[in-house]
């Protein structure tokens, strides 16, 4: 059994209890907040995904999909899962997570055994050029954003302040930096849903100041070194108040681990 | 009513007929099999968005995410369809095809009216650079694939003919071509998961053969204009044997109208 005294709070504010057939009990925290106040949408898919281990045949994530039907709240959930196909590569399932009986996220998502994947490997992209974290500047100047609780968690290193920390949106809705858990949680493949959704949104840069996920989908390529992660992070198109945000994770060895893409919807965009 | 004799296969063989309450008989026609003889996913997942538009309170196909379970084949097929939200800019749905009692593909999507879509734009990219259509160079050299059918529905142009088709795989996994219906039928959103996935695989340009696509998303950005589209299509990392694809749509206006990555695992790649 888990210490839960020292257990990390990702750890802890993830766990789920199973209380039916393929049923969960899970409680929101209130410690994975994001820019306006209410749980982070990584946060609420890393929940689902830990639910999902509990019934999936296959040991990791592999393409894992979330649609946000509602915004969470801290408190009880419940999250109900469906094995939907076994299988002995991959394996899918089906993960809703409710509150007072409002369904507010929908995630269907792969897993397969990706010790196990032998197949070629080319790789002709390259982690984004850092310089080391102790040699990087805190993103958030050595503090945290106030409400905005997942700062308190994450901590965010790049080779200077960005434009909208400092008041001066840079324009450029696109960079890289360093992410991990404050508290020296490893990074791991059940924390990389929660990290890709972790970050401010690259349109901050274009003086936005905040931007809805209606949609979010991880691709797990690689159990990641334990520390550091290395990310680059964009957005392209912003049409008519949508837009996407693609990122990709390297691990600290070099290594890409995770690639996400979402649709967001600017605030009033419609 | 329409007329079926001249309707385009597109429109036919996509056609949904209501069966039970949110649930639709559909007929998976041998005109679109992709590499290897099967129906292609994206024109599974066409079919499957056609039913969710049947029961969606809003018009359009916004974002929609496939998991391929397992290969689709040509005859009857069900789709059942389910609204998780409605709601007044989004809403959320989820459609579920399956052939002799067997789920082949799950989707979840969510629609708007992207007509109603009045926030803020910027394109920082644009589209490729292409000869003009009737100046481009037919990708399969007059021709198409023998038993990949959809090669006789779909045309593609571009600067010059692909390493893969003349025998002399150029190691670039990306590329960029015009894609339109052979027969006239016009570009339309309800056709753009079906063109996603209905380029040859970017990895065929590695001297691949063949690829399997676990998982592809969509993003709807635009209404396009009805003919010809220019796609971008680029693999950049193929990690034991599993690749992201990424492609961008524009239409003839310069506007982009989607964006869509997949998830896709070589064969033995595990």
């Amino acid at each position: 059994m888990a210490d839960v005294a020292t257990e990390h709070p990702f750890d802890a504010d993830t766990r789920v209890e199973a209380v039916a057939a393929g049923g969960f009990a899970a409680h929101i925290s209130d410690r994975w907040n994001a820019l306006g106040g209410r749980p982070n949408g990584g946060y609420l898919l890393a929940v689902c995904t830990r639910a999902l281990r509990q019934v999936m045949p296959l040991p990791d994530p592999l393409a894992v999909s979330a649609f946000f039907l509602r915004p969470g709240s801290p408190g009880p959930a419940r999250v109900d899962t469906e094995v939907v196909r076994g299988g002995r590569r991959v394996a899918t399932g089906e993960a809703r997570l409710g509150q007072g009986g409002r369904e507010v996220v929908r995630v269907v998502a792969s897993f397969a055994d990706l010790r196990r994947a032998g197949g070629r490997t080319l790789v002709l992209g390259g982690p984004p050029f850092l310089p080391r974290p102790e040699d990087a500047v805190d993103l958030l100047a050595g503090g945290t954003m106030p409400g905005v609780s997942i700062t308190e968690r994450v901590e965010y290193r790049g080779p200077k302040l960005p434009g909208w920390v400092t008041g001066t949106p840079t324009g450029d809705p696109s960079g890289s930096f360093w992410m991990r858990f404050r508290d020296g949680r490893a990074t791991d493949l059940a924390s990389l849903p929660l990290l890709v959704d972790a970050a401010a949104p690259a349109v901050m840069e274009l003086g936005e100041t905040a931007s809805s996920t209606l949609e979010l989908t991880v691709h797990l390529r690689a159990h990641p070194a334990p520390g550091w992660v290395a990310c680059r992070v964009a957005t392209r198109h912003l049409v008519g108040g949508y837009h996407e945000e693609d990122m990709e994770v390297w691990d600290a060895d070099g290594k890409l681990v995770a690639q996400s893409r979402q649709l967001a919807l600017l605030p009033g965009g419609l």
